[in-house]
């Protein structure tokens, strides 16, 4: 359906009408001139990510549904890196004539999805045009105790360094939809230099060979949020002196814990977690692993540094990795390679204004 | 410069470098995953606007300068429409390549000012790289104490329909604007299809007529949020049963409160609050200026509703018509005409969408 025959509002209505509010933090969603939010107790956490078609996504290959959950993902990860729990999300969007109603229940659904597994509220947004492509920003608002919060300036000397899951796998998942891409592009540009219609019909149910790397795609695709680290620290008892969440790569990210905390870190190379499919597809590449892990970006893991007290609860946990050390700041941030050399650690990571 | 030169983090650190937070709800700004916020006392508002070059804006009447200014200011104005305090803007910018540092500082100093002006705080955002044209969306967070919150739905039958200063003048403006963009864009075509180089290097120093028009110029490119207007009600002691801000034109917010009031009313076309220039100028177009009052966007002035006990007390007040009254929702929304003619009111206002 064309969303002309809707109009904004209509839009809006039939994008909201199912809406739930599940916080006592909510007083008022969607429907006014502000959302209404409550928090006597806590302090407010305020986050916000924008997302331009063509830089960020490319819908020949993330869907509308995917798309929704991971920019609701990626924001609500933001919350989490700052030891908060989120509970507010607003969401603007700009489209073009291309794109219809059914698109944009299908992002929502997949908002949607996001917000149900963290439970988290949709209070408001901007629904409005575009004359190229589709911008979103979303922004999240949550909660965290004054005591509780975790800023990127806490670390401190001796302290370890840590991530959550592996790393290198969201970016090796997009080189795959890269690859693929180019070989269907590919594909049809010679059919129709040859000008075979067969072949050409044959493309559109292209397949791509995606085998065994469900894995990396999953990473790209719908990458989640690591609430649930976050709880198991809590559990364990074991607070972070720093912390972020790794969007443009963890060498990008450390270094920036290191200048706000003022303090070098050393990171071992043989010690960065990777996935085995990822460490297939950097061989099939021709890419350096470890290059791969350390700039990256779009893992939505979490970096943190903790006192080194508490090495040994760490060890008995899943899915964390001790990779460093934090260090003076005189000493550099420094990655120390498997042959024991040592290299400054470089923010290669992804930036979109260079 | 070149915005590559900086990168992301440099430009965002040239651009907030001088942020000095002004509120006590304010504890923590740019510079983390989030911004941390304090309201142990008063209930948070949270609004979000988009705009995108094309839809919103056009870079070739408006600057930099004036586009950060009334970008923060219809979102501060939000804030007011509930009856609340602006104190803190979050922003969001992808922009392509053509804009550079100038440009982007051009743009913080407008926000800032019209921060300034409110004592709104700049406490974070996102900068990122478009394809097309410029996208900007904005945040703004305030506060309101519970009792003190305006909202849409509580205009009752009897109520004054007020509305302050004058309105049509944006949406006048902006005909203007595109009438001497069309005038040079034609003068431009005559002189290339003629061949005359004197021509199109005078055109170069094209002068727009806009000589007596200053007011309508203004209200399209430096709108400003009616907060004076808010603290005037309250020092006068009338609080609005329902109030939102006329960003989309008069009757589109007026059958909003309406809507959500269920309830009805009459407008009086002879009342509607409109400037000398905006009549001149509705003239000059040959355009219905009760049309273009009704309906042209833009003008962010505020609409409510409040106790007909109030009526003397608004009599007093400068700056605030009162058009109408609310009526039963059986009763429909009218317009009466300067003929005593009723015809039901009609949401041709701005729709994106559409």
């Amino acid at each position: 359906m064309e969303i002309a025959k809707l109009g904004e509002f209509g839009l809006i209505e039939r994008l909201t009408k199912d809406i739930k509010l599940k916080n006592n933090s909510t007083r008022y969603g969607v429907g006014d001139d502000c959302a209404v939010l409550h928090y006597p107790d806590s302090e407010v956490l305020v986050t916000t990510d924008m997302l331009m078609e063509g830089v960020h996504f490319d819908l020949t290959y993330i869907d509308m549904e995917h798309l929704g959950y991971k920019a609701a993902t990626v924001n609500i990860s933001d919350i989490f890196a700052m030891n908060g729990t989120p509970r507010q999300l607003i969401v603007s969007i700009a489209l073009s004539k291309r794109f219809t109603v059914e698109d944009m229940e299908a992002f929502y659904a997949g908002l949607n999805m996001a917000c149900e597994r963290w439970g988290v509220d949709v209070v408001g947004g901007d629904t409005t045009s575009s004359y190229t492509g589709l911008a979103i920003s979303i922004t999240c608002i949550g909660e965290a105790r004054k005591e509780e919060i975790v800023y990127r300036n806490g670390a401190k000397e001796t302290d370890l360094i840590c991530v959550t899951g592996d790393l290198g796998a969201a970016y090796m998942g997009l080189q795959l939809l890269e690859r693929e891409k180019a070989v269907y592009y590919q594909q049809v540009e010679e059919a129709r230099k040859k000008g075979d219609q067969a072949a050409l019909k044959d493309l559109q149910h292209f397949q791509p060979d995606f085998a065994g790397k469900e894995y990396l795609l999953q990473r790209q695709l719908q990458p989640e949020a690591r609430g649930d680290m976050i709880a198991k620290l809590r559990e364990m008892n074991i607070r972070p002196t720093a912390m972020m969440d790794i969007s443009d790569g963890l060498s990008s990210e450390l270094l920036h814990i290191c200048k706000q905390s003022h303090c070098g870190c050393r990171v071992y190379e043989n010690k960065l977690p990777i996935d085995y499919q990822t460490a297939v597809m950097a061989e099939e590449f021709n890419m350096n692993l470890s290059t791969c892990a350390l700039n990256g970006g779009e893992d939505y893991e979490l970096l943190f540094t903790v006192p080194i007290g508490d090495h040994e609860k760490l060890e008995s946990m899943d899915n964390v990795r001790q990779i460093g050390y934090i260090t003076k700041a005189s000493l550099g941030c420094m990655l120390i390679t498997r042959d024991d050399q040592e290299f400054e650690l470089q923010a290669q990571g992804w930036n979109p204004l260079k």
